[in-house]
Parts: C-alpha cells; sequence; structure tokens
C-alpha cells in the first residue's frame, strides 16, 4: 500500500453514499470535477479513490478512501488538509479512521521521548505517574511557582501550566517560567527530587522563537501544546527538533466530527506528541469509557515502530477514583488532577502527596 | 460592559442547564471548582459569569456567560480558547455567538485592508469582484503558472493558490510563488491588467518567516490563510504586520459545534481576515443560505468600527448562477469558481472570460 487510507461515516441515504464518497475522494484532492483532471501524473498520484463503503448497523455507512502520499508528502498541514480541510464542512461525514504505510508514519515521526522518555525524565520506572497543574489563570508568576513548589515537595511527577496561562500581563510567560524554575530549583536543592516543570508553549510564529529559546536556555525539557489552536506545525516543529518531551492538549479539539481517538490518539502521536491530554468518563466531560479505551489504545499500541505516547487521562478526575483508574488504564499512564487538589487550599501539600501515594499504592495493584 | 460575552447553545434537559453553564463559566476560565477560587483578583476580573439562561424553540438553551478581558488580552490563543478550549470537548455544547466591547475589538484590529483595500489592490471600484483558483496540487509550478496567466488574460481579478498546494516535492513553494508572479508580469506588460496573486501561505512556525519573506521581496500582496491548520497566531500576527491582503480559507473549520458565521464570519474578521472563503448553499456543501446570509453579514455589518471584511461565497459554484449570486450577496463580494472554469480545458480562458463578464453585467443589476 502507497497511500493512507482515511475512514468517514456518512451520514447520507443508502442510494447516495458511493456517490457521496466519490465527491469527497476529489474533494480532498484535486477540489475538481472527475471530469477536469487530466492530467497523467495528477490521476496516478494524487487523485483519492474510493476502496470500500460498507453499510453499518444504524443506517450509517463507513467509506474507506485511499490518498497518494504525494498528496502531503512530509506536511503536517497538507495531512490534516487531505484527511478532513474542505469536507469538514460537510455536516454529513465524520472523519472515523485512518491506517498508513509504515514509511509514511516515519516519516512523521510519532513521539521521540514518548513513555518511555518521559519515564527517564521524571525518574519513575514502573508506576503510574502523576501531574497537576499550575491555576488558575490571574495569579502572578510567584503564586504558581508557589503552588509547584508545593507540588514538589509532595513529590508529583510533572507539573505543568494550566492552558489559560500564556503571556497575559498578569503573568507574563519569562516571568513565570523563570519563576517557577527557581521555586523548583529551591526545592531540589532541599529535597533531591525535582518534578518535570512543562509550561504551556502557545503563540504566534512571531512570538513562538523567544519563547522556545528561553526553554533552552532554562533547561525546561518539556512543554505542553495545543495543537488545534497553534497549529499542527508548531507540534511537529518541535517533535522533529527532538529537544523537547510535549504533552498535547485538546483545546478546540472536539471538533464533533472528528473521532477523537483519531485526532487526541493516532495524529498528535503520528506528529510526535509524547503524552496526550483528554478527559476521562465520568469527569466534568460526557465521555463513554470506550472512547477514552480506543484513545489509550491508539497512544500506546504497536504502530508502524513508531514510540508509543503516554495517555493522560483528566478533566475531574477525583483521588477516590484512582484505584479504577489504574485498572482501566494500568501503570503506562499519567494521572492529571486539578481542580480536586486545589480544593485542600492550605492542605495542598497534603492532599498532593495523598495523590502520590495512592498512584504509588495502587500501581501496585496493577500488572504492569 | 467590559467583558466579552459569549452565547452557547445547551443541548440539556431544562432542569440542569443553569448548572451546566454554571460550569462553563468555570471551565473556560478558571479550570477550577468554584471554592477553590479563593483570590480576589481571581473572582473579580478571571472568573466567567453566567448572565442569562433562556430557553429556544425546540427544546434547546441559550447560555450567556460574560468573559472578563484580563483572560485574553490581546492573545488570539487565548481569546479561542476562553471562547470554546475544554468545552469543544462537550457534546452537547455549541458556541454560537459572540460581542465583545469596542475596546477589545480594536485590540485584535479586524482587517486592516478590508473591502476597500481589496478593491484599491485589484482596481474594482463597485461591481462584484472575480477569483479563480490554481489547482489541482500534483501540477508543476509552471503548469499553475499557464493557469494563472490564461486567468489573467481573461480578466479575473484575484488568482489564488488551491489550499492543496503548499511545498510538495512536485510543486515548491518558491519555485510556484517565482513562476506565477512571472507569468503575471508578462500577462501586466502585454495587457495592462494584473490579477491580485494571492498564494497559499501555510507551513510550521520554522517554515513561515522565509516564505513570508520571500512574498515581500517579490512585491506579493495577498495570501491565503487556513487558521485553524496553521494557528490562528499567523492571522493575527499577518494582520498586525498590516503589509498583506488576507483571504482566510475555511478548512478544518466546520468544526459542527461552532456556528459557521461565528468562525468564519466574526472570530475571522475580529482577527483581521480581510475576505473569508465560505461554502454558498447549493454547491458541493450542503450549507443553508441563512447560514451564508450570516456569514456575509458578520463580515461586512458595522461592528466597532472595524472594516467589513469581503463575503467569497465558493464550493461549486457555477456561472449561471451568478446573477442569483450577486442578487443574494449585492456587490460588494467576490465569487470564487474553481472546478466548472477547469471543465473548460482548452477554452479555459474563454470560460473565464465569460466569467468576469457574467459578473460585470449582473452587477449593473444589483443595487451597489
Amino acid at each position: 500500500m502507497n497511500a493512507l487510507v482515511a475512514v468517514y461515516r456518512l451520514h447520507a441515504p443508502a442510494a447516495d453514499v458511493r456517490e457521496r464518497a466519490e465527491a469527497i475522494a476529489l474533494e480532498q484532492t484535486v477540489e475538481l470535477p472527475r471530469a477536469a483532471v487530466t492530467d497523467p501524473f495528477v490521476e496516478r498520484e494524487i487523485l483519492g479513490r474510493v476502496r470500500d463503503v460498507r453499510p453499518e448497523p444504524g443506517g450509517t455507512h463507513l467509506a474507506e478512501i485511499a490518498y497518494p502520499l504525494a498528496c502531503f508528502g512530509d506536511d503536517p498541514l497538507l495531512l490534516l488538509g487531505v484527511l478532513f480541510g474542505n469536507t469538514s464542512l460537510q455536516p454529513d461525514v465524520e472523519l472515523v479512521d485512518l491506517e498508513l504505510p509504515a514509511g509514511a508514519a516515519r516519516v512523521f515521526g510519532g513521539p521521540r521521548h514518548g513513555i518511555a522518555g518521559i519515564r527517564e525524565l521524571a525518574g519513575v520506572r514502573d508506576r503510574a505517574l502523576t501531574a497537576a497543574a499550575l491555576k488558575p489563570m490571574g495569579l502572578s508568576p510567584e503564586a504558581l511557582a508557589d503552588f509547584a513548589a508545593t507540588f514538589a515537595r509532595a513529590g508529583i511527577d510533572l507539573v505543568k501550566d494550566d492552558q489559560g496561562l500564556v503571556d497575559q500581563e498578569t503573568c507574563r510567560f519569562e516571568a513565570r517560567v523563570r519563576a517557577v524554575t527557581r521555586a523548583l530549583d529551591r526545592v531540589a536543592d532541599e529535597t533531591g527530587r525535582r518534578p518535570v516543570y512543562t509550561p504551556y508553549l502557545a503563540g504566534s510564529p512571531r512570538e513562538l522563537p523567544a519563547r522556545i529559546e528561553l526553554l533552552a536556555r532554562l533547561g525546561i525539557r518539556a512543554v505542553m501544546v495545543s495543537p488545534m489552536l497553534a497549529g499542527v506545525g508548531l507540534l511537529a516543529d518541535l517533535a522533529r527538533e527532538g529537544r523537547l518531551v510535549i504533552l498535547a492538549h485538546p483545546s478546540w479539539g472536539g471538533a464533533g466530527r472528528v473521532a477523537p481517538e483519531l485526532l487526541l490518539g493516532r495524529l498528535f502521536r503520528l506528529l510526535g506528541a509524547d503524552a496526550s491530554i483528554f478527559p476521562h468518563a465520568g469527569g466534568r466531560f460526557a465521555w463513554r469509557e470506550e472512547t477514552c479505551r480506543a484513545i489509550a489504545d491508539r497512544l500506546r499500541e504497536p504502530w508502524h515502530g513508531l514510540a508509543p505516547a503516554l495517555p493522560v487521562p483528566a478533566g475531574g478526575m477525583t483521588l477516590d477514583r484512582i484505584p479504577e483508574l489504574l485498572r482501566f488504564y494500568g501503570r503506562d499512564v499519567m494521572l492529571l488532577v486539578g481542580g480536586s487538589l486545589y480544593l485542600a487550599e492550605d492542605r495542598l501539600e497534603e492532599r498532593a502527596r495523598a495523590f502520590v501515594r495512592a498512584v504509588t499504592e495502587a500501581s501496585e495493584e496493577v500488572s504492569p
């Protein structure tokens, strides 16, 4: 197979689905009526081809369309554009899956650090990992740095910025990452332990280079990015550069008609996310367990030799759910607990310690 | 009002909608339980507030939530993040509208050229404008430049790259923009007329600066961008720099749960798009006329003194629909006809001339 195969769900009458699928194959590649495609190279190496259209229970159909690799080459924007660019505007079509040849997967490269790299960076061999977020927006760099120090003393493995923190007047990017770094240095001097600080890296193409350079100067090794807001090119750039561990954030990722396991699982992994955050069922988000299972599978399953990426379920997890979460995901997971820690107010360190302890204990109950 | 007000449609039981709205107000700002928000500045200047929840016909509800301006300042990623970041992951919530104070609108600035600037650049005073696309991907720079020359001789006002053209092996960005520029120079020498060439500017933060510099060196004055793939920061950067006329492309913009008139109309205009492409009803896309009307309204209506942006209906328009389209949109519109021109094959110039003539004639039939 020398093509990418995308799978779409069609909400259309059975009599129309073949024609709808043919229309998608044209739309996503040449954007021309079939009769206007006359160049032999374009016909052979560019034109999308319908491979299969089959009914599903419930009356929808699945259409498989093959796109030649020349359509997108090594370009992440073209990859997403070919998969769903204009067709995202069709209310009756969902993008549900993709498969591509191993060679094309290697072109994008997948996670450069992956689960093993995150474990090494965090110094955690085989238990599940813990993460906490610095929030809310509106606090000063120093206030957030105090939270970071508290989480560090409690033994949290990874401390990330909230996605509400970019470069506001109340909390400039540079001031924040410097303050948090200093605070974590101080705790490391006391305790010998240092969580992986993961700033939120966002911004426009003009703003990003200085922020990325600052991270390098401070020796910061991990970042969180929102590919659907900052652009998928940022994710791919950072992965190709290879220095930083990348935690993908799902902001604007619930496109409604893209399967979450495809976008947050397969596509973010393909483009280089080392870990991917998503809401776990039963928290603040009405997601089903099977969706979460599918995301975790797409992130971790063997796939063309790409490194596995770490699932980071989040979205309203509480400490009492940790044993259940570990049974569900196993140990190769990072649990991100946010709000329920902050409810502890001046007992934040104690609550964070309880979180770390619960994850450590529950890890022993589940197979590696 | 010193806040942005966003309007969400809630698909939830009436008994739950107030609580759902309160949850969105927290999610989109502090991402914390209400009880964990204790800092007075955060309570006053950051926390989202539910202003109204009202039933709609059909059983859904509209919730208005006010977000203090300090949440996003002048940052386009934060603006979109606060509007719909995590809540995009909620299957029962749609983002349908926003309003913000004039001061905040001026911070983002809207179109820097707008309809007037595009008319000046194209040298077209009061009729509707015409646009054609260079396609398909897979053709060489020279083949696409030949199409550009043909469209130029036919008198088309704006010639844009297809969104399938970025920087593939078959057609490198630099080779393409140079070849098209040369071809248009030659036609301008012959005829004295030159369409506005509008390359597709896409890429990762690492790739973009060289591409933008090349455009400046070649004296290119307009670009097309896909904000939902390249990142909304690129749109805002280019608008703030102010040199280029910006045509927004809706790729991945059909997020399913964001109202098209909000994203492609109001938000893209706010961030600086001078023109916005969207599918007109009755073409290849199953969009309703009222959606197209709303997009055109959001682009052109008076709004905080921001320049009006040009609607660019597209998506399978044919020449026989031009009078109907002009009656629908009036003269402040750019008609983008793609595939139906290319079907003419070796009579492409003739067909493009017929397109220009039809738009000129139909423009006279409608009031300015």
